[in-house]
């Protein structure tokens, strides 16, 4: 097939990713059959997609409808017992460290075609960051995936403007340089003690949130889909309170849940049971719970006061609400131990 | 331990389970990990049993929280990657042509203490069986698994009350005689020659609605719980009429996504192959979609105009109201493809 004429050019409106990487992968694995998760909102694209495989490559097609947050989150074992020759996963890039499966999967990375820089270089988003990062001062430049290929460019567009950019790596749960996940903020803590402050490239509160939490440093974050360049400190301090107010609260708590997820790349049974063990030390009744999907249907009708998360630690902070019951994060629950003070709060993270 | 003093004697208020049976398998087994599905309704009382499980025999409890429907629903393979030494599902039975794991699984069958033939034998109920089987003529006996203990009993009584009372045996994917699942109607089939109608012990009406359909017979529905007893045949014409409808609307569509459930149970991926070749030779459009849970988040939100369920037959029927797109059985499909007519019309089955 010519990959420049193929209809998978014409799949996504807004994203583009690698056709090239994506049929060079179809063939070298003898791809018959295929699994596919794609992001919710691209899943009415889906049609031309399995259109395109079937009559360019004679590929059949799997749509993969359960949700699926992250690269945390490839069934690999389920597909393996259907007999699917591979899995593609279109949006979010590989997480490294993650258990692999016995099935091939490729990561297609979707990069929007909105350009971050043509945006950002707007004079008053330029004065907003001379406001908040004095000249000669140290920024790291962070983005989630969608944006990670502008890096580059950013940082010398903003060097030429007078500012000092450095784009740290993450440990490895991490494949790009400067790249943020919503569990892991290794990239921000690998310059953490260079830079003065952050600028993040990407839609979303929450990864700046978990950089300004994980660092103590200043976060601006530009969202380009809506032209916003923002300081993330209000925001961080509401979260802040928020937490404050649910450790609080479970002082009070006689039992735990400890929630484990069975997702590969979110499964932390080990720590569980070391929580398992510390609560049951410290008089505490409780057990863990191990579930495929969180919320509030099962949680709120289980017999805890309160649970300690060790799936998806974005669910903590960015779902509370939700819930009737009191989710926790491991580091929270520490605190409500007396093993760790309010200053020396963190952000639980998935490290690898 | 002396099971008779045991405190798994006081986990459920309105349920009993063979507790002797279940200890000999734990111990059999050498379970030290023990993974538990209950029913949502008994999650509440999951502490206690918990407690009473490690109190008494030292084993540590990971309780399992995604939703549950059936014995078709365990995670076998999940809980294998878990390190889990065994799975004690409380509530349905055991499916035995289900797909075994590498992994025990222990069926604890949760029976009521409500005794269905104490209220059964009211007069008032007793007459209104008199109106529906004339004396002399056959009735079938069915319950579902809560009351299937006393289906012998009440076969006697009813005998002495004048009736001709037989209990049928299901195929494979049926423990007991008598027995009804939701996707099953096996063993009302197994006597559909000898009897006027049915008496279906339970609660629900989709049990007894399945039995209707499959055997177009009389089915008389009685509820312990509720104490009532009725006749199906309104319910039937009402959801019959609903069928026909969804049936109508589907002749328009041009587009349909084929659902395949990963549940060990109810995967029938080789014969949701065969209905996607089927519609793809008739012209339409259409892509077989796998997934865990099935709900109208997920359905509502791809780009087919209906849906072909495959998974648990009882969604179809049951939830049909809850969904904006059309879901259809794969029989409803041969009627909508003109290869059978609306008067051959079945209810979908999982047949063993």
């Amino acid at each position: 097939m010519d990959v420049k004429k193929s209809q998978l050019n014409k799949i996504f409106i807004d994203y583009t990713f690698d056709i090239k990487k994506f049929v060079h992968w179809l063939q070298k694995n003898k791809i018959k059959i295929l699994a596919i998760q794609l992001p919710v909102g691209l899943r009415l694209q889906s049609l031309r997609l399995v259109e395109a495989l079937h009559e360019e490559l004679n590929i059949s097609v799997i749509l993969l409808t359960d949700p699926c947050f992250g690269a945390c989150d490839i069934p690999m074992n389920k597909m393996k017992q259907l007999a699917v020759d591979g899995i593609a996963h279109f949006g979010h890039s590989e997480i490294p460290s993650c258990p692999k499966g016995d099935i091939p999967v490729k990561f297609l990375e979707l990069k929007t075609r909105v350009d971050p820089l043509l945006l950002l270089k707007k004079t008053k988003h330029i004065k907003e960051l001379k406001n908040v990062f004095s000249p000669g001062k140290k920024i790291g430049l962070l983005a989630n995936i969608q944006f990670i290929d502008y890096l580059e460019q950013m940082k010398d567009y903003l060097e030429n403007k007078g500012f000092n950019v450095i784009i740290g790596k993450g440990d490895s749960r991490i494949k790009h340089n400067g790249q943020i996940l919503g569990c892991n903020f290794s990239t921000a803590q690998s310059i953490a003690n260079q830079v003065s402050g952050y600028l993040f490239i990407g839609d979303g509160r929450f990864h700046p949130l978990g950089v300004s939490l994980s660092t103590k440093k200043p976060v601006l974050a530009f969202n380009p889909f809506n032209d916003n360049l923002h300081n993330i400190k209000k925001f961080k301090e509401k979260i802040l309170r928020q937490r404050l107010g649910a450790i609080a609260k479970a002082k009070e708590f006689k039992s735990f849940g400890i929630i484990v997820s069975t997702k590969p790349g979110q499964n932390r049974m080990d720590y569980a049971k070391k929580i398992e063990d510390k609560l049951i030390r410290h008089g505490y009744q409780s057990t863990i719970l191990v579930m495929e999907n969180i919320n509030p249907e099962v949680l709120d009708y289980l017999p805890f006061n309160g649970y300690i998360n060790t799936a998806c630690p974005r669910l903590t902070i960015d779902d509370y609400l939700l819930y009737k019951k009191t989710l926790l994060s491991p580091i929270e629950l520490e605190i409500i131990l007396g093993v760790r003070s309010w200053e020396q709060y963190q952000f639980d993270e998935i490290i690898s």
